[in-house]
């Protein structure tokens, strides 16, 4: 009999590991910041013993979800303007209003974007943004594992100043957080419409040297495309090949406007895509074509975009009109099924952001990510295909309880790493300020 | 000083009462089962006195959301066969468990879609299901509103047999629920290709003798189209045209497959359209050309279609996905703004099931149907549109509290007219049945 941290009882178990099926009942036995068990309850409670044990009474206990992209302290901007043109969303309300943002701005809306995360059973995220120290620190605190990188473009930035200075910022992030067990640093031009061709290729060097990922926006809509079109004569795939840009460590952010050859590209390179329907949408960019990406063997994962665009960072949601998008746009109600979508948001998810080794599923010697989904609700009645449920029923307020890297985050319902009411009231301030300045 | 029955205070309030603004802080005044007042708190509390007062405590105080189109039972076969060509999903999993169905069975599956309902904000629905006469017991047994009518199609049916029975039934339904405050009858031919021209004129007579409401399925698919081309020479809206069906009364579910004299028909005989994007997606049938139907004053409301197809009942999410995927179809991200989509889920919906004088805003001496939504919650901070937050970051767990025809059917989560264990476990047991029929 082995003593552990933390053992979970009577779930419904969807580990995602290859070809196991769902267990009922089973169990996670946890030690430390890892996964020591994780099968059929029987064996898994004959072998440990632990002085925590969580009763999931039935629930889906799987890996944390993964969200392969979002700018989390955009929480701050939601819902201040929707239904606009996207030039007009842009350039007469959310750059002015970015314009004004300060680090102390950034990791309280942070903060707020990890408190709804974690409850909404996401427990990895991708971020794209400025002030990223502030994101790291606001990540680490809430407990979250995360990918952040800061921003990059040929102008100057309302967080570090000139460009140059942002490589500085990148390169002093990376050493800061080295040798953190939630961080990762990534280098992230925002893309090749904002980035010079010099300057994709300096990040890219700095992402080499320390083995770094790298994030950027890529062929976002037909605009962009044409856009970059007019200026190399090539498409931002092409572009980013022609710059030795595009290797496995490359997380493309929504791939909506693809060609056959961009496809062929991706899977050369290896390149890593995150999908974000709902934001695609809203935005009315476009359909990415996933499952053609996926035919090919692209790794594909899926994210939420930031707040200002979709509106909220529940990764059940985005699973569930993700899987209709696609069925609706080739007529073909087989297409993405269920289970392929619940792997895009776990372990695919983990693969994209080069964290597959460490997480996405629920197998020993992994780090302990996982949450529980209460499915004792009329809406979860009756529950007769797990991964349907995951997809088409479940949200994420089901989500009662949450765990990362070892650490209980969030227990039936209730946030134990933040002070829910504190975060809330914080951003509910800057807010004020910001309809001032919108109402001016 | 008026003495009322319910005062509802300290409310973010949208009345949906045609030019309204959002009043803050709002106040509702229920007296019996009807709206006595609605506005300004200060001039509500001024006038009005309750024994029962409800703090809204900022939230979200709006109409209760009307559900146009659903087979409500079917939460009996949520996510029993997911992923599927349509018609292996109808032939080999839906029609067989379909055929050993029974008024109990309907019964205690449509109580859990009630409970289901009032916990994310319904007050309305509109089904088409068998044995309906459980149907509307269920729902005045839940305490909900509801148009119901049971299926007729050319064959025999597992509730009343024969087609002619299915005529008898219809009408006794008529008469048992005339007068009953919560219940209105309609009659309902299931679609153009299961129905006689003959069937259809006789039961758009019962409709017609009783100023019935007449519900069916139009124009789901290509498929569908196609096959009554090739039997009539007609798209399905020219086919009822023809026969004299279509009228300001007929609810027609889906019109996904329209061409442009089809929607010139729909807007001339004012017939109403429910509309079921998600189901649409999931089932790959198609997206209904909404924009063109609502620029062309066609009334429009929102359904969720059966749980066997969407998976669930939530009319927020519902609207969610309805503003998005009309974006990303038009490319054009004004289209479907928010408030035009809650109008849609509310007032529209109303006006689609014939209830627009007596639900769907609200307003002195309509019906009290009312909900509240919590939005001290991380992912409805800050807030700064109510009507984004309705439709792109509420979602139907918000609901605290919902009020029907003046009664208080859920407070603070806890439903007061159903007992949910009880009717989960009830459905749980037939769901045992049917996994076992499955697996045979």
């Amino acid at each position: 009999m082995h003593l552990v941290d933390i053992l979970v009882k009577n779930a419904t178990l969807v580990t995602m590991a290859p070809d196991m099926p769902v267990i009922e009942p089973g169990a996670v036995a946890v030690a430390q910041d890892r996964i020591a068990a994780a099968g059929p309850q029987q064996a898994v409670l004959l072998e440990y013993k632990a002085a925590k044990v969580i009763d999931a009474k039935g629930g889906i206990v799987m890996p944390g979800l993964v969200n392969t992209h979002t700018h989390a302290a955009m929480s701050l901007f939601r819902g201040l303007a929707d239904d606009l043109p996207l030039m007009t969303w842009l350039e007469e309300h959310i750059f002015p209003a970015e314009a004004e943002l300060t680090q102390d701005m950034v990791y309280r809306s942070t903060l707020l974007a990890c408190a709804e995360m974690i409850k909404s059973g996401t427990t990895t995220f991708c971020d794209m943004y400025l002030f990223e120290d502030a994101v790291a620190q606001a990540a680490k605190q809430a407990g979250l594992r995360a990918v952040v990188g800061e921003v990059i473009y040929d102008f100057a930035s309302p967080s570090y100043g000139p460009v140059e200075k942002g490589l500085e910022y990148t390169s002093a992030l990376i050493d800061k957080w080295r040798r953190d067990p939630l961080i990762t640093i990534a280098v992230e031009p925002h893309s090749p419409y904002l980035c010079s061709p010099d300057l994709l290729q300096k990040l890219k060097a700095i992402a080499d040297e320390n083995q770094a990922p790298m994030v950027i926006h890529l062929s976002e809509s037909q605009h962009e495309v044409a856009q970059i079109q007019d200026k190399f004569g090539k498409t931002p795939p092409e572009h980013l090949a022609d710059l030795g840009i595009l290797g496995p460590r490359l997380i493309a952010d929504h791939c909506v406007a693809l060609t056959e050859n961009d496809i062929t590209l991706l899977k050369q390179y290896d390149v890593k895509v995150a999908h974000n329907p709902e934001s695609n949408m809203k935005l009315a960019s476009g359909i990415a074509p996933i499952p053609a990406l996926l035919s090919r063997g692209v790794t594909v994962g899926v994210g939420t975009d930031g707040c200002a665009s979709n509106n909220n960072l529940d990764l059940f949601q985005e699973m569930d009109t993700l899987a209709k998008l696609h069925k609706v746009q080739t007529l073909d109600p087989t297409v993405l099924d269920a289970r392929t979508v619940v792997k895009m948001a776990t372990l695919d998810g983990a693969c994209v952001l080069g964290l597959d080794a460490c997480i996405g599923s629920l197998e020993p010697g992994k780090k302990a990510d996982l949450i529980i989904v209460d499915v004792d609700q009329p809406h979860l009645v009756p529950m007769y295909n797990v991964y349907s449920h995951l997809v088409y029923t479940v949200s994420g307020h089901d989500v009662v309880t949450a765990i990362v890297n070892g650490r209980i985050l969030m227990q039936d319902r209730q946030l134990l790493s933040l002070h829910e009411e504190a975060v809330m009231r914080d951003v509910n301030k800057i807010a004020i300020k910001i309809i001032k300045k919108e109402t001016e």
